[in-house]
């Protein structure tokens, strides 16, 4: 039988759906193969992951450490369950990723209870907070110890750091810990202008999920913790939660690469580029009236972009383009821009967006 | 800051602790290269994971399913989940990795007894599943429901087709289903020179982890459904135990690279035929005296070499080469080669035996 | 050291906070007392479990089956996962007890993710559940398969048979099962005057929680099953999870007891009408203008007032009368009878409310 | 419908097969009869759970709290989980009722990995715990922090106040904490003559499950933690684990009374006495020939008798008597005895044990 070393897939195939519909950067893939040959202690004790630390360090302050994991919800879970005892619970944004897309692995092998708030902009304030977080010393209620915000947001939003400061200074005020899901942090830093402790350490974050696999990694993501005193148990916790990489020298060499270089900025700098263009765009249309029955549902402050269309509109464009319903029942859509993105993936997307509203009216 | 690029480990570190020392086989390295470029459907729905379920037709029969996760432990507490209900119980030996090595992650995250049964060479039997399996319908008792064997073992002994038929045959007699943890299936295949199948879904087995890590991938595990009526839910217990890898395409490309073209054989055979210069190489020494305190614990039938040796002498073998203590107590230790072992590796590794035996003395 | 013979409590002491703040019924303790003596066959084997599974058919129909366990949260959890694979999800109101008073145990024991919908009233509805019932064979998403809801319900308002039947009609026709927290059954059956049939095998629910130890008992509650397909693995589960008494027989005889001459229907008509006693005074004061402040939240269906109170006011009664705040931001608050309140228990809280008020203008 | 105020069950019918197959002692339930009337807080903030802590502390120090819980299971699981961090392990032998008749609950409730030594008198040494306990700091390995004893064993011997003693230096010394499963504590003591604390607190235990169900209680535990430093989140645990009863005051009342005026040990030095008896008379018939074929596999510390019987004679003594096989491959027979067997009871087994073994040979 043939192997792959041929193509076997359709390189001209170009969605809207998701940031991880894009491959591996070169730059990253390159990387992988410098790191490999020869032999390296398996498990995190090799040269890759030693230096991954000094990176680390360098981009979050000298008391960052560094655990890599497979995934996003590896990373997730594995870090809250680090900030937690067995009976607490976490407060997050109903829309959060831990909430709503991790098939309750949070709740079914992290043990944990996640305490919900309704946010219309996926952004959690003090005072959303204050909704779930009462009830300390009740035996009854899930004690709550850890609030967990995303950045950027699942609906494409962007704290800033001030925002991030002030819920750090409440959760800390009452005991909590904040945990931040940065599955796109470097999108929401490079949105900002920001390097990334600016909205991490800086910011009285203590736990983070900094995601790779969206900003151009073959498949890695790191749990940073930023407060030593704030997690424990992580090397147990990695290995039990089946997060734990035996070539690990691997994940670290992509994530050296992706923090040397600007590479993790480069990449989602050009992808809200992107997202920005679409954007641009569509408004135009709008104004020009060639975009009927489209509106925005939230800021597009990073790589995605929230709108809601018509029906028949967007199942026609479903045919021709990928992308995510985000809620049926007001027909808002997804609109995702990846390191990869062309301007032309952007133009043809705005015509065909524009073609398919336009006979629909 | 300069990226990694540059190669930042020494190649000339070999090893003999373990085959996930090494690195990625040149072929599956060239393969995720293949597979990258352009956008692919995350989760699965790419080009490569259906080719993959094809190749994994051919190999392990018209009813296979494969379904990639990210590591051993992932595959093997995912399987289990998925063949047993809520109160079920595994039989296993109690040199099981899944008892062992994998820090409760069976019991913690899947939910899952382990009745463990003492095996000299790391093989169950039907007589000794018979210790553990009873107890049907008795609601004090974890439920004996499955059966899990390794292959190649723990300690590096391989079962025989016909041994897995039998235990096959006991545990379907006995209402139970038959699991293999085959992180070593290649080179247990390898060594008995028959097809995967002859082992796995010809000889009844009904769920198995199949392993690429140590067969030359950068990361991946398969679970392998070979009896459909035997598991239930596996999409929806990959992604809730963290295991669903959003840019699936890099997986599934390593392992058709590995299951074409015969890489998975030469690979495993490769290792094998280094263990086995290690292991005559070393029964030569015992036989012209030159290897005094050195005696062997198990056959050598796959990668694996375990034997015991003077504590003083395994002390300065430590210093030179890097490899496992078994059992500190017995002075077991273990060998394994890899799909990259040299001849050279192997020559010099006995050569430093010796003289580290010879100046116990 | 002298034994309990003596009583170490206040006897005259009462309390509005709950119904388990009352103790045991005359009657039950005499079952208790008549079970007692010689031997019985332990964990359910004896003569009045077996006694039970006959009185459960004639209360709850032919198919019916009950599992006697300690308390509510272990029938609400071994119920549910009974009903659930292990990705499953229940749809269930925000104010359910599952969800806000069992500080994670559906989560953490039962590994059930719970998708609330808010509702003002403490009832679903069709429309509510629709909210959450969505994304099946979405691996993503945590499956929704169960409905659950409570009889009555936790801001004391009663579901009428029609209103049960819709949401199970509802439930089944998207392959869904109901759940029901009957925790107060007996109170809402009593307030409907109908059996408890009327709101639970007739209605289509599947699967329910019922509470005695609110309705009289020393404790005790029993997961009954009214459709055995809706069901599986009860035996395993109930020990598993830690609510299988060994000396089950004084758990069954209390059972046989409350269902017997209606000592259920008049224990928990009793609280009803101390309930509506309390409710009709208030709003007699409020008419009167004697209840300055005071505003009813609910409606008074079973036997539960919920009210807002200013705030001063509310802290002094705390002083004298024991109760629940339910929600500090409103002032609102939970008033609660038993079996065993008494009319001048009423009446001097009626007078003690109307004193506070009064001193707070 | 009739009540059970009248007897169901057969007060003649007697058996050996489980303590707990014997009712509640009249003291007993004379003390839930004075706990009853009136109303008390509920969920433990009772006067009789405020009596409770205090004769605790008379019966294990000063530094004793006790938690009332439903049962035996509940009462190990809680416990150990607030001694334990989620990679926690526990050694216990492989007879221990944690890891044989639990159903897995320490393992899927708990998260808790046990680590098994077989043992021919079901007790632990330092010597065999040291079997498991090693590999600390390696992430693979579930880490050994509790040793877990059963007082007494679950084949009816007893430990030592020095064998308690070494066996909790031993764990101490190694940064383990001593658990002590004393589902028949009460047993132990009045057969080593000693007060409870000189086997639990003066010897070293750190947390304690107390067991009242099997000494004449209606139902309940109690986790006593002996070493404050060495339980944590005991309220909250107790809770999620389903195991808060909320007219707590029965479960304090009942133990109140077991404490007092000796009742404990009272009942207990019966239940040994009624066992020596049985194995006085046993022997005696081995020694006069009229007993062939029996032989005793344990001593008889406490109130257990443990014999192999023959096949055929076993069969026709289940017939008769009920009692437990406890291995059906070796013919092992359980014959307990309760704090209500009688002389004439055990004189009618023993006449039935002669009978069959004769009509045998």
């Amino acid at each position: 039988m043939e192997g792959v070393t041929s193509v076997l897939h359709d390189p001209r195939f170009r969605a809207f759906a998701s940031d991880n519909y894009a491959g591996i950067h070169p730059e990253i893939l390159e990387a992988i193969g410098a790191a490999n040959g020869g032999h390296q202690i398996a498990y995190g004790e090799d040269a890759y992951t030693e230096r991954l630390q000094a990176v680390i360090r360098e981009h979050f302050g000298e008391r960052a450490e560094a655990f890599p994991v497979f995934n996003g919800t590896g990373a997730n879970v594995t870090g809250l369950q680090s900030m937690l005892p067995r009976w607490g619970a976490v407060v997050a944004a109903s829309t959060a990723h831990i909430n709503t897309d991790e098939n309750g692995a949070p709740e079914r092998i992290g043990g944990i209870k996640i305490l919900t708030v309704d946010s219309p902009d996926g952004k959690l304030t003090p005072e959303l907070v204050d909704r779930q977080a009462w009830g300390w010393g009740d035996e009854h209620r899930a004690q709550p110890l850890v609030v967990s915000i995303t950045q950027s947001t699942e609906v494409g939003t962007v704290y800033s750091p001030d925002e991030i400061r002030a819920l750090a200074d409440h959760a800390h005020a009452h005991g909590m810990r904040l945990h931040m899901d940065g599955s796109r942090l470097s999108n929401a830093a490079a949105a900002l202008g920001v390097p990334l402790r600016a909205i991490t350490t800086d910011a009285g974050v203590d736990v983070l999920s900094y995601g790779g696999t969206k900003n151009g990694l073959l498949l890695g993501e790191l749990i940073v913790v930023l407060d030593p005193a704030a997690s424990d148990g992580l090397v147990y916790l990695r290995k039990m939660n089946m997060q734990l990489a035996s070539k690990m020298r691997f994940l670290s060499a992509q994530f050296i690469e992706l923090l040397s270089n600007d590479l993790w900025q480069r990449s989602a700098a050009h992808a809200n580029t992107m997202a920005a263009r679409l954007r641009a765009g569509l408004e135009a249309s709008i104004a020009d009236g060639s975009a009927p029955g489209l509106a925005f549902t939230q800021s597009t402050d990073a790589n995605a972009v929230f709108a809601t269309v018509p029906a028949a509109a967007a199942a026609r464009l479903h045919e021709a383009f990928r992308f995510y319903d985000w809620d049926i029942s007001t027909g808002e859509v997804r609109w995702m821009c990846s390191w990869d993105t062309t301007e032309d993936d952007v133009d043809a997307f705005i015509d065909g967006i524009r073609a398919e509203l336009a006979s629909s009216v």
